[in-house]
């Protein structure tokens, strides 16, 4: 990987010149691990003219949770007490008679920017803006390959719970038994906290676990994810409980599904996000649904579980390929729950045989 | 609790009042929830000169983790798609014809300032610090019985992992064990990330679990804690695997213990902080473990794990009545392991008993 890593930071140092600062300083974590392959808890990067420098306050521990810098990336550490490395990183460009430095507005709280621009009077702080969040959208295979395996893992945690007995279990128990079996299965962790949503709650986007248990005749909507090498990827789906799903249960699933499908179907390399947003909503929108929808049909996965692209009715942009996404449309019916489908695809082009699906767990209503 | 909420949100405001601001945002969760009773995702509370509001993008859950927005309180739920809140409430203060705006510097990053800034050019910006946090350092009784609660269930969830077989499973198995067993007995969640360290990793201050095995004639250090109502605790201990512990194990112990102890006899209202660090420091440091030992000896406990006071060696300020805090030294001999004694205390006055231990789980070293 050192290599990719070095060629991340060659193609950002060569956007921060065109837009006239020499050096650049990155805080956001993940940003830190995509450039040097590892977010020691604290650490910035440097990108200088000459040399890049990951400025951190205690070693790097290197393992799988937050990676192990890259050996083109000199590590600094800082002496005991360490104060802010992002400080720090200021005093160094400084001493190197640098004139300028962009920095990640959207991540750099006043305080810390008002600290840099005290020991650095001199300093012109430019906006580096998300130019490392748009580097990020457009995976490589190895990136690509992270997440295959995290969906794997969580497809494996997912059919394991799906063939044990779950009539009488609250919510949080098997939340917590989802998430150990992703780390029995590999992941570094849960990638997102694990939602299991039971009755009423089914069909809740982000619901947290409650002590609810799990009754005949129910829907079970689950949404989970794995952490693996950094890359964290996401898979939802919703069962009924019990031996034969209700009418409006079948029709409210078959609806969400065919939104669900309809997303999926449009992730070609050109088609706007919005346009991936529009065909999950338009069918649930025209069944009556439109008013409470979720904000958003999917969102990009990577080092982050929400990232960029948006795939939102008021997004602007076009789907690329070698971009994961998800496609989540849910349907919640107040007080009587609802269903939601949720895959982590990779848009690819139609010679290639179209969006590659990395969670492969059935989309049939299965009554548990 | 409502009167308690209101009851801080006049403190704030007099502090406001008093530094020039009629009106506050405050963006950071914990200190939104410390002033209202609920964080939900996102939200922001303002403290106008007449009303106070909770601006929030989606309806609150009200759940347990989350919290409940107080009576007090008016909840202003965003159209959608919602924008940024603290816009949001920019454009209610200048609309109030407010003339200035206190907002917290060290959480609010540069890109949501700006946007501050421009849609209220007007409005003068001052930086409210860290007067919340400064008002949450002391805790109320009820405060301190959710941090008992906490802490009787980290020492409930410790104690059964203690009578259980440990050669042989992982770390990453006995952390997730020990994080089931926290929900089991009514926390929300682990206050942080569950550390379990074996062997070599043993005594290493916020070690993330690895797939190494407990082996006979580790030390095993562990350290946990609960959230409850979203207060967060916290308790570390190192037993010792197999019958009999080492000469060095037994020495490293005792060492580790008397350093502890010294913290915690240390901790008396008007103690300075820095008096509580040197006093565990120092047993060490006698040792001569001085050079790699961790930069601080404890911290303030309560909505965030690690919140204020630090007990570390240039800290300014004293103990108060009613502070909850760690002491938490420990010594990690590189390649061969090391001790962590970590417990959560309430400073009180020598006539109420001194400091009152909230985690009373056994400091004497155990051979499991």
């Amino acid at each position: 990987m050192s290599d990719a890593h070095a060629a991340r930071r060659t193609r950002l140092r060569e956007r921060c010149q065109a837009s006239g600062s020499a050096t650049a300083l990155v805080t956001r974590p993940a940003n830190v691990r995509y450039l040097t392959g590892a977010a020691p808890r604290g650490a910035v990067l440097l990108l200088g003219a000459a040399e890049d420098v990951l400025l951190c306050g205690a070693p790097p521990r290197g393992d799988s949770s937050e990676g192990r810098p890259d050996d083109t990336v000199r590590v600094h550490l800082l002496p005991k007490p360490a104060g802010d490395p992002a400080v720090a990183a200021a005093d160094l460009v400084t001493a190197a008679g640098a004139e300028s430095l962009a920095v990640e507005e959207h991540h750099l709280t006043v305080a810390r920017y008002r600290a840099l621009r005290s020991v650095a009077p001199r300093l012109r702080l430019a906006d580096l803006g998300g130019a490392v969040e748009q580097l990020r959208v457009v995976k490589d295979e190895e990136e690509i390959s992270c997440l295959r395996i995290g969906a794997e893992i969580a497809d494996q945690a997912l059919g394991e719970l799906l063939e044990s007995i779950l009539v009488g279990r609250t919510e949080r128990h098997l939340a917590l038994e989802l998430e150990r079996r992703l780390v029995d299965h590999g992941a570094d962790g849960p990638a997102f906290a694990t939602s299991v949503a039971t009755g009423p709650n089914s069909g809740r986007r982000g619901h947290l676990p409650t002590d609810r248990r799990v009754e005949e005749g129910d829907f079970l909507s689950v949404c989970l994810g794995a952490v693996y090498r950094g890359y964290r990827c996401e898979i939802g789906r919703t069962f009924v409980i019990g031996t034969s799903p209700a009418d409006w249960q079948i029709e409210l699933y078959d609806l969400v599904f065919a939104a669900q499908r309809a997303g999926r179907e449009s992730l070609v390399p050109g088609a706007a996000y919005r346009a991936v947003d529009r065909a999950a909503r338009h069918v649930l929108d025209s069944a009556g649904h439109g008013a409470d929808l979720p904000a958003l049909m999917g969102h990009g996965v990577g080092l982050e579980i929400d990232e960029d692209p948006q795939l939102a009715p008021a997004a602007m942009g076009k789907l690329d390929a070698c971009v994961p996404v998800t496609v989540e449309p849910g349907v919640h019916l107040p007080g009587r729950g609802g269903v939601r489908i949720d895959d982590t695809l990779v848009v690819r082009p139609e010679a290639d045989g179209g969006p590659e699906l990395l969670t492969i767990t059935t989309k049939e209503l299965l009554a548990l």
